[in-house]
């Protein structure tokens, strides 16, 4: 049996623990650097889309394949309709450690629900959360977890939700930049995006992330609209509230797990075709670059990979860099992107900055 | 529990029993009329964007609609990005009647496989429907149908099945019009698409048909992408051929069941907001437009009424129509539409004519 989104990557307990981490500032916070770099993004000439990229291989991949596939003359131009461009979001387009940040709100929305319902803290796994105890949240096991986010992401109205996740980014700042989440995604894949689309490309997330919780930020952070969020989804129930008007009920019953194997899964059930480019960043994301690379024409398939501890973080295990379970990126798959063609985007090398705040 | 897609609303064997009807041509013809009505069609001014439309109240409101959603001045103005209509398919857009299309699909596909399986020949149900046997296929249970289906459409690659049904689509032809079933497109639903479109609205089919086999189709027919299609859904399973080749292949595990209230929740999977206006047919599409209509701001939800047994089917039971387990139209659902103020669309009175290759 496959886990749960991201679940799928992660083992035990583990996962609580860099929560802890994550709620209690406990990754402390490092200096920004690329001020040089900010600046010469800066006097960059406006004609490059892709200010915020050195010179390089991955930033060539992007400008040749979007040439390629628009050139009317060329054998690589791909029709408009086909023009579709998959991106995981996690890690893909902004910070995922240490820890992901809708497990940040579904604990946070967790103490909230308490308040209400008392017996919560009564309950495991509840009480065990509530308690602040990192030692015991370290050693949750994994259906625990599962537990927790069921009862937080469930049982309310879709409009409720997306309230309520909207109210707590607005409110919530990460440990590490005191910035709210939203703020960090990746000014270069920003680029990325907007090129793509500059070229007629849709631009789809496929996240292994709860859909109804990015949805409500990928239209003002990405400029990527609901119907182009392909995520792990939960069911809905449709029903009437108390005045007879129509409600549709987060339930807590997996629809679709998109991760892993259910990525291209995902993308046949949304989208129905065969993306031409595909962006990702860990183990989740390899059966989506298969996907995407096996088709016919020019492809495009890049995984990013943190190795940049100063100005973000640096996981692998891949290229001896620390090991995690949050964003995996083992040998084997920087083995298999190098056999499949797909190109490796060095944080530290290849992206001259890394968020819009920087000078 | 619900029952599955079209199932839902399909007693016992009373399908199969439609079905052969089907197959063998039972449904006598009957000679088009129209003729007059065709050329007043011909007649029309340019502007007039709904020319098989007869002038009346179903016109109108669509007219009005697209009118006060466009205006940037009206109260009623809709942004672009939420311009959304969702279509029934089966009798909305197409010919439904005696039985849906995709299950004629599903027992021809049957006899192919039977020549490679024959193993098939052996067992029930297969047995009973290769038999031929009007009467014994009539007395098929509903879970020996939900068996035919599950066995005909799945087990293949996507690519697969979509090359079967396109090249079954190509060669197989209706027993009353004696034409290709993507020929039984309504007209005036035709003008309602593009009218909408012209409008930049973006037209979806919400179908309790087979996601993947309208897609085959939806694009050519309809001029709607894939991606816009929201229908009943099975998983597909992500592996590799004997190559190595990343596939999918359609397994027989049901993921969305796209009718009743099945279509707002589907509507929310796939495309994440609500649309402003929904057309239907039957009581499978009642949630739907239930759900749409419950949004602010202008909304349209029509159902078409087949009250014209001269150029095409009278069923109902609505208004004393005949009953029917396809596409049932019962009285508390047109008693909804007079409460709710939704459009019913006469098929006799409000359409000019109904398929383009009438003259």
């Amino acid at each position: 049996m496959r886990r749960t989104g991201w679940t799928a990557v992660i083992r035990g307990g583990m996962l609580a623990a860099l929560v802890c981490a994550a709620m209690l500032g406990a990754a402390a916070p490092v200096a920004a650097q690329g001020t040089t770099q900010g600046a010469a993004a800066a006097v960059a000439p406006v004609a490059d889309p892709l200010p915020s990229w050195n010179e390089g291989a991955a930033k060539r991949a992007i400008l040749d394949f979007v040439r390629a596939t628009t050139d009317p003359a060329g054998a690589g131009f791909v029709p408009l309709p086909d023009r579709v461009a998959t991106f995981d979001q996690d890690g893909t387009l902004w910070v995922e450690h240490p820890v992901y940040t809708q497990v940040l709100y579904a604990f946070a929305r967790l103490r909230v629900l308490a308040e209400t319902k008392p017996e919560l803290k009564q309950a495991e796994p509840f009480r065990t959360v509530l308690s602040g105890d990192r030692d015991a949240i370290a050693r949750l096991p994994l259906h625990a977890l599962e537990k927790i986010l069921a009862v937080t992401l469930t049982g309310m109205t879709v409009e409720a939700f997306q309230a309520d996740v909207a109210q707590w980014l607005d409110t919530a700042r990460d440990a590490r930049w005191q910035r709210r989440y939203t703020e960090l995604t990746y000014q270069p894949m920003q680029e990325v995006l907007a090129h793509l689309r500059a070229n007629g490309f849709r631009t789809y997330i496929a996240t292994g992330g709860g859909q109804d919780f990015v949805r409500v930020y990928a239209g003002t952070v990405y400029g990527i609209p609901p119907e182009q969020v392909v995520g792990t989804a939960g069911a809905t129930s449709y029903g009437y509230d108390a005045a007879g008007r129509p409600v549709l009920t987060k339930e807590p019953k997996l629809l679709l797990d998109d991760n892993l194997a259910g990525k291209p899964e995902g993308i046949h059930l949304m989208i129905g075709r065969r993306p031409h480019a595909a962006f990702g960043n860990s183990t989740g994301d390899r059966q989506m670059l298969e996907y995407v690379g096996a088709g016919a024409g020019p492809r495009l398939a890049m995984l990013v990979l943190h190795d940049d501890a100063a100005r973000e973080y640096a996981y692998g295990p891949a290229l001896g860099l620390p090991d995690t379970e949050v964003g995996t990126f083992t040998p084997q798959l920087y083995e298999e992107a190098g056999r499949q063609g797909w190109t490796v985007i060095s944080m530290k090398a290849d992206w001259k900055r890394l968020f819009a705040f920087e000078p």
